[in-house]
């Protein structure tokens, strides 16, 4: 599928498969983040590889659980290794790992984020995947990450922003690159607005 | 690679790679549960697809979130959804999912997993998948998942097994069918004995 093709489709899809429940929360675990349905993620994964593919990334991070699947699909693409954020039960870290904070609103929690020192280097040029774009907060928690190794943040890249929730905008104010695929820009009980 | 030619690259890879500690837990997360190597788990993706291509399998399940990463490069070759299993804080969980019980005695934890009633059929036709197999405790929560939701079981699938810890051979007395790309048949401070 082309470009404008796909992204057209994955609207429909989270029209037709997306659930709404109260509190502006969008579930999509048919196909994105319980359930993972194989040929859309491997059009994601193409997808966002084709939007980098100049970019000399030498390695996807994302935050477990949910943004494992994405980051290996654009990994098969761009051929890098992927490193996934563990979320700690505590504070409490060990001297050879980064670590960041992350709020998340969703489940009403505060994680400790964390990164093995060994496997992040200022000499990496880092593509940020996520499932998600809500306020932020996961992407900060990893640009967090990248900072602390004096790695190079090349970019983020979404399957599903909630652009009312405000993070995505943000960051691109910041002047960070943020590639959405698909941009809510309203929610109610019972219909989406996506942005044009 | 040949299948022959993979499974000693592995063993030579987990030899390499892979950091002892303490109560014999081996760390093989350079490569295969932290930072993923892309052409490795592509690898495992094309061996494991190759011994089960002719089970008409219509999904592949593994728990959150080291397994994740291996059921999506199977799930590439076999182009079948995958699904995992989410870890729950708390042991109340609601109508609308299987849940089961699961120890771990690395994390000396208990966590419910759950899965979506919606996604896990009679009709299904399952191969489960993960990076490690010990006891056997994550299977067999697994298993008990599919017998809920009266799915047929077709086999598992697993990078490193610990055979020493005795759960891949309880699995297989009981008929299971358990592929382990590298059995370790035991371990000192400083060496691994693959089983032949």
């Amino acid at each position: 599928m082309v470009a404008g093709e796909f992204m057209k489709y994955l609207k429909e899809r989270i029209l037709q498969d997306g659930k709404i429940f109260p509190g502006e929360v969008l579930k999509v675990s048919s196909f994105l983040n319980h359930q993972i349905d194989n040929d859309l993620l491997d059009q994601i994964g193409n997808h966002v590889s084709n939007l980098f593919a100049n970019e000399k990334i030498t390695k996807i991070m994302t935050i477990e659980a949910s943004g494992i699947a994405i980051a290996c699909y654009v990994a098969r693409y761009l051929r890098t290794p992927v490193l996934f954020a563990k979320k700690e039960k505590t504070s409490n870290v060990s001297d050879n790992v980064y670590s960041a904070q992350v709020v998340s609103y969703t489940h009403k929690k505060t994680s400790t984020i964390v990164v093995d020192k060994e496997f992040l280097t200022k000499d990496d040029k880092v593509l940020l995947v996520d499932d998600f774009l809500a306020r932020g907060e996961a992407l900060r928690g990893l640009i967090s990450l990248i900072d602390q190794a004096q790695a190079t943040l090349v970019g983020c890249a979404i399957a599903i922003e909630k652009g009312y929730q405000g993070g995505g905008d943000q960051l691109r104010a910041q002047g960070v690159r943020v590639e959405s695929l698909a941009i809510i820009d309203s929610m109610t009980a019972d219909s989406i607005t996506f942005r044009e």
